[in-house]
Order: C-alpha cells, then sequence, then structure tokens
C-alpha cells in the first residue's frame, strides 16, 4: 500500500471518529453505562472468537521465538477475558465525568457563567504488547464521552483486532455510529507516522509503552500529547525515621514489582541515621537479590555495595539494582530529587512534621509521599477505578489519570440581552 | 554577538529564573500580595524614568514612521503607569492560587491522597507592541508563583527594560533571589529561536499577539504552548429570538472593538425569521457602517450585501466586515459554527431552550453564548481579577486565563507505613 492510500483510509476513520465522537459528547450518562455493560457482556460471548485471534498471535510469537515473559503478557484466556470484561463493568460503575459543573459565577451584569467539563472528542493510544489494553482504553475513553484510535503493537495485532471488533459491534448495536472505537489496521510504522500528523481529527494522543516509543510519540505528533516517559522514584529515609517502617517501605517499593514506573530507583539516606540504618536496610535488600550501588560513604557502611556512578543516580534500573546515596538533611534531599528525578513519584520517611512539609512543598513531582510505598501511584490505588496512564507532564494532568482526566471543560456563558 | 554567546546567556537567565521560582513556590500568600503591591508602588515612583525610556523608543518609531495607532499603543503616560499600578494592586487583592486543596480522599488502606494547585515554575511570555504588558504578566506569573521571562516587541524595548527593571528591583528588596522578571535582553530574532528551545527551564510559553507570531511559536517552541491563533466568533440569531435585543446584542459584538478576538466575524440567521429579522439588523449594521457578504438569500433580502465566498466563512476580518448566511435550524448553525469555527466564542440567540440547550451542548467552542454579547469573554468579564491570555486549545485551559490557570497541582499522599 502507498503512503497516499494509507492517508485515504486513515483520513476516513478520523471523520468517523470525528463524527462518532459527537455523538458519544451528547449520550447521557445512563446509556454510555449501559453500553460499556454491553461491550462487557459481548467480550465474554466472543471468548472463543478472541482466544482464536490469539491464538495466531501466540503462534506467531512462538515461531520469532519471542521470550517467556513477553509471551505471557501477550496471552489471553479465559480469567484474563473475564478481568477485561470486569475491568469494563467497573468503569461503567464509576460516576459520569461529563457535565460536572466545576465553578458558576454570576457577574454584576447578571451573566451567568458555568464552567462545564465536556469531553476532549477524540483520543488516540499507541500502546505496546498488552492486548487487554484494547479494551481498557477503549472503556476509559468512552466512559468520558470520547472516541478512541488505537493503535496497537504487531505481536498482538489478531488480538486486538478480534477485541476491536466486538466493541465496535456492540457500539452500532447501542446505536452509535462507526467510529467509536476504531484500531489502525495494519502494523507497519508509517501508520503510525500518519497518525501522528492527524491533529485535525485527534485531539490527544497518549503513548504508553517504553521511552523509546514516547519519545518517538512525542518528535511526531502535531497533536498534545500526555506521558510519562520514566519514573526514577526517590525514598529519603530521614532523620527520626520509624527504621522498621522505613525498611518495609522501602523493600516493598523496590522488590514488590521492580518492572514498573513506580517502583524505587534511588534511596536517599540521612547521614545522621546512616550509622545504625544502613546495616538493616542493606540486609533487608541483600536479602530480596538487590544489587546496590552507592556513593563513597554508603559503601563504607556496606561491604557488598558496590561504587555508584553519576548515571546510575539518573537511571531508571526496572530490576533489582538499586542507587543509595547519603545525604544531609531534607534540603540536600529534595536538591537531589529535582535535579535526578523524573518527578513521577518520590517520598519521604520521617515522623519530622516540618521536615515532611518542606519535602511536601518543595519537591517538583507529581505524587508526594510521606511514610508510604511509592508503588501506590496508580489509578486504581488511587480510587479512580481505572487507569489511563500516568502523567509526570504539568499541563492539563499530572499523576494517575482516569476518565475524569479525559475530559477538558468549556464556559456557558447564559445572559438576557447583555453587551459591552 | 554570536549565536553561543547568546545561548550562554540565556542559559544563565534560564538558572536564575528555576531558582527564583522555587523561592517563589514556597513563598506565602501574603509576601507575594506585599511584593505585588510594593511593585505598584515602585512603578509610581520611577514614572520619570520609565517615561524617558518611553521617550526614546517613540522617537524611533516616529523616526521608523510607524502608524498612529501603533504609536498610541506603544505610549506611556502618567495615566497608563497608574493604570499598570492599578492592575498590579488589583492582583494583588485576589485570593490565592497556590495551596488550594482541590480534592482530598481517604482510601480504605488509610491513604490520605490531596490533590493541590501548585505553580507551574517557569512561564515564558512572548508578546508584541504594548508595553503594559510587562507589569500584567508579571503581575500574574507571580500572583500564581512563577518566575516569568518575558520578551517583547523590539519597539517597546527601551520601555520594557525599565519597567522590568524596576520589577526586579522590588523583587529584590522582598528579599527574593534574582530572577523573578527577567526580560530576554535583545530584540533579534535568534533570541527568540533560543528561548523556544529552552524547555529545561521554561516550562510553558503563552505567546500575545497576531497570528503570525503565534503560529512561529507553536512551530519552534518544545515546550508546551498556551494559545489563541484567531477568534472566528459567531453568533445565531435563532427563530423566535427577541429581535430588539438581538439587533443589539449582533451590533454590540460586531461594532464595540472590531479589531479585538472576541469580536462577531460571521452571523448566522435562522431561515424561519430571515425575511422579517434581515432588514432589521441590516439597517442597524450598515448604520454603523459594517460591510455585510452574505450568501444569495441573504443578499436578495438586502441589496446593500456584496456576495460571500466560502473564504469569508473562515476569516478573522478584525474590521468592520460581517459574513451572514441563512441556516435552515439550529443543527446546521452548530455544524457551520463547529466547520468554519475557531472554537474561541459562539453564541446562540433564542429564548426556546430546546435549541438553547442543543447549541450549548454540541457547539464545541471555548465560550458558548445564549442572549449576551461573544464580547465578554475576557478575564476581567468573568470576574478573575485580570487575564493572562484566552485559549482555545483543550488541554490544560480553555478560555480566558487568569492565575488559577498559570497552577498546575501535585499529589501528595500522606501515610502510616503502607506498602503494596
Amino acid at each position: 500500500m502507498t503512503e497516499q492510500e494509507m492517508s485515504l483510509i486513515l483520513e476516513k476513520l478520523g471523520r468517523q471518529a470525528r463524527r462518532a465522537s459527537a455523538a458519544l459528547a451528547v449520550l447521557p450518562a445512563d446509556a454510555k453505562k449501559i453500553c460499556l455493560e454491553k461491550m462487557a457482556d459481548a467480550l465474554i460471548a466472543a471468548k472463543s472468537e478472541i482466544i482464536s485471534a490469539n491464538a495466531k498471535d501466540l503462534e506467531a510469537a512462538h515461531r520469532s521465538g519471542m521470550d517467556a515473559a513477553k509471551i505471557d503478557r501477550l496471552t489471553l484466556n479465559d480469567a484474563r477475558i473475564n478481568s477485561m470484561a470486569d475491568g469494563l463493568r467497573q468503569v461503567a460503575a464509576q460516576n459520569d465525568p461529563v457535565g460536572k459543573v466545576l465553578s458558576t459565577v454570576t457577574r454584576p451584569n447578571g451573566l451567568q457563567i458555568s464552567k462545564v467539563s465536556v469531553p476532549f472528542g477524540v483520543i488516540g493510544i499507541i500502546f505496546e504488547s498488552r492486548p487487554n489494553v484494547t479494551a481498557d482504553a477503549a472503556g476509559i475513553c468512552i466512559k468520558a464521552g470520547n472516541a478512541v484510535i488505537l493503535r496497537g503493537g504487531s505481536e498482538a495485532f489478531e488480538s486486538n483486532m478480534a477485541i476491536a471488533g466486538v466493541l465496535n459491534r456492540t457500539a452500532a448495536q447501542c446505536g452509535l455510529p462507526e467510529g467509536v472505537v476504531q484500531l489502525i489496521p495494519w502494523t507497519d510504522r508509517m501508520a503510525v507516522k500518519l497518525m501522528l500528523k492527524m491533529d485535525r481529527y485527534i485531539d490527544l494522543v497518549i503513548p504508553r509503552g517504553g521511552e523509546g516509543l514516547i519519545r518517538t510519540v512525542v518528535a511526531e505528533a502535531t497533536m498534545p500529547v500526555l506521558k510519562h516517559y520514566k519514573g526514577v522514584c526517590h525514598l529519603y529515609a530521614a532523620s527520626g525515621c520509624n527504621f522498621a517502617d522505613a525498611v518495609n517501605i522501602i523493600v516493598n517499593a523496590k522488590c514488590s514489582r521492580p518492572a514498573v514506573c513506580n517502583a524505587l530507583e534511588t534511596l536517599l539516606i540521612d547521614r545522621s541515621i546512616a550509622a545504625e540504618f544502613v546495616p538493616q536496610v542493606s540486609r533487608a535488600l541483600l536479602a530480596k537479590g538487590v544489587e546496590l550501588r552507592g556513593d563513597a560513604e554508603f559503601c563504607k557502611l556496606c561491604n557488598e555495595a558496590k561504587k555508584a556512578e553519576e548515571s546510575d543516580y539518573y537511571a531508571e534500573y526496572l530490576s533489582l539494582i538499586l542507587a543509595v546515596k547519603i545525604v544531609d538533611g531534607v534540603e540536600e534531599a529534595v536538591e537531589h530529587i529535582n535535579t535526578f528525578g523524573s518527578r513521577h513519584s518520590d517520598g519521604i520517611l520521617s515522623g519530622i512534621q516540618e521536615d515532611t512539609d518542606y519535602f511536601t512543598a518543595n519537591v517538583d513531582s507529581s505524587t508526594v509521599y510521606v511514610n508510604a510505598s511509592t508503588r501506590f501511584t496508580d489509578g486504581g490505588e488511587f480510587g479512580m477505578g481505572a487507569e489511563i496512564g500516568i502523567s509526570t507532564d504539568k499541563l492539563h494532568a499530572r499523576g494517575p489519570m482516569g476518565a475524569d482526566e479525559l475530559t477538558t471543560y468549556k464556559y456557558i456563558v447564559r445572559g438576557s440581552g447583555q453587551i459591552r
């Protein structure tokens, strides 16, 4: 297919999405809820169809020698399809994020100015291997009244097409125009490049995947992008912290799921507690198989540690490696985090309110913790019900993003003949 | 000066701004208020200094043959400096937009999650001729706890430098580090290009000026930009509207200040009222010297009208020209506005709630009016006290933007040892 032919088809998808978004934007909350519940039922009903599409992807994956962890992420089975359906039902049950009156004011001249939440319009989602993202992302976009154009990884192409097909058929049964959920029907890179220039039709793009994918999207996209590049998360064990709690939190933040973006990557330890605290925390981390890379001072207190380079303090290891640094008080800790961090999730472990106040006020990150694990930065854990991604941007949305974050607002001004 | 030398100096401005923003972010509301009031006093005290700097700009402007309207915009005098100072005092008196708890939730595990408004950090403002923008923009940025880097038009360079100098001296007297208000100290285009690549130091850029300036900023900037390209504002005179009110509103929206972005550019008239309404509204508009460009149907009802081309319906005239079209009901009106408009300000004139509801729900613009003039899209008129610009973007802020819109948020999560 030539670039021009592909362009024409994408243009058609874009126009359909725009039309569908206009219908979705004014769809009553109840109708959206029912439609999402029907989509959940339809996924269950189409289990064998989805699993046999997935079998094709798995066959190709095995042929290409894909590693076991990736194959696991790609695999759909009875339980995982149930879980996709449950996800849609949970999103359906949430409060409707559209049409909320965010503020209202009556001006001295009698004008009544209301600020009301409205959908964005059309959202583009670009993601890698997991096919469940097709249903999760579509559900949350629809809840917020948006049409969605999805582009999934090539290794899950058949699975994604099957899931999107089911969702689209259900949307049609609900009386919605074609274009509510659309999947880019090609796996080559040209299609993504073209999609990212469609700012006439796509209001916002959310990439989900590794830093490489996200950098490509940001470089190519002509529409706004909500994203995080990486999560270089810190915990600072401050003077006066409860050692048992601190060790517990640090081990959880580093070890419970080291490959995710809210996992701990750098531990800062206050000099005043180092001599006593380092042996305790090191023992616990080493017992979990964590490789420690520390500054000279830390290495003196922990024989098993390797010497850290400066690059270690910028690193998102996504594995059982932890950078450690001894710092002199909360100011140096904050300075380190704002310099080396990624503005994702950073916490202080301390019982001294003066220090925790300084920390929360001065750390410039999307989520700042006091005495808890960084692993809680997650839409579900925040009570959003579902999550479309996490933002380390400052514009529009920061931290975990749910359906609320997929709305914008407009002002509705009601008058009775006012002129200026 | 070479590009590299300029880069080094800009880099220094950036670092200073970043440092100043950290100090401003934690400055208590009272201290910001007092600092802004002192800035107002300092402008008054420095009147002769500012007026003599302005005289140099005016001399150069006269030499270059600048037209009278532009020279008027460039001129500073006693009254205008008083008005800048008043603006700062008004911003000082507003509620502090920083540190607001936007939402708070306690999760079943005991985590307390608060969403709190915080400053962006460093804001870049790029503007054209009016030197008062230096004080207005700096005031609103500081109110929201941000440092600001300004780049004004070359024709107002001396005036801008004098004003920024006064503000900076005052910031120093208030104990703030250097870098709260900085003006790019060159007038050549290279400096803007370099500034727009400083995403390490500038979190957000707001351009204020003509469409050409804004397109350049969007094309060059590597940081987010909040802006509107143009205001192609519509009013739709619907079936059942009050004719006297409608004529009054239309004349006001078109004629009260035709050169501003919230002025009316296209009038839509419902077919059902056209025969009766067109003579009345045409008479009033023609009496004000408005040139009418209508479709064939309108031209039949109004002999003085010229025939409109399709391009007239995309046009932002910014002068006493009005495009007119006869439409068949509210659905066609909405369709026209969403196709030809600029998502700025659009209104319906009608007494029928079914139509006004359809209109407000379906018009995809930042501000949607019922029975009032589009001229009210303005921070002051919205009760924001001051305005840094108007956004037709959907991300982050739509419509008039005040100090609230110059904040973002972060999540502060307080726990007692929670792990996941």
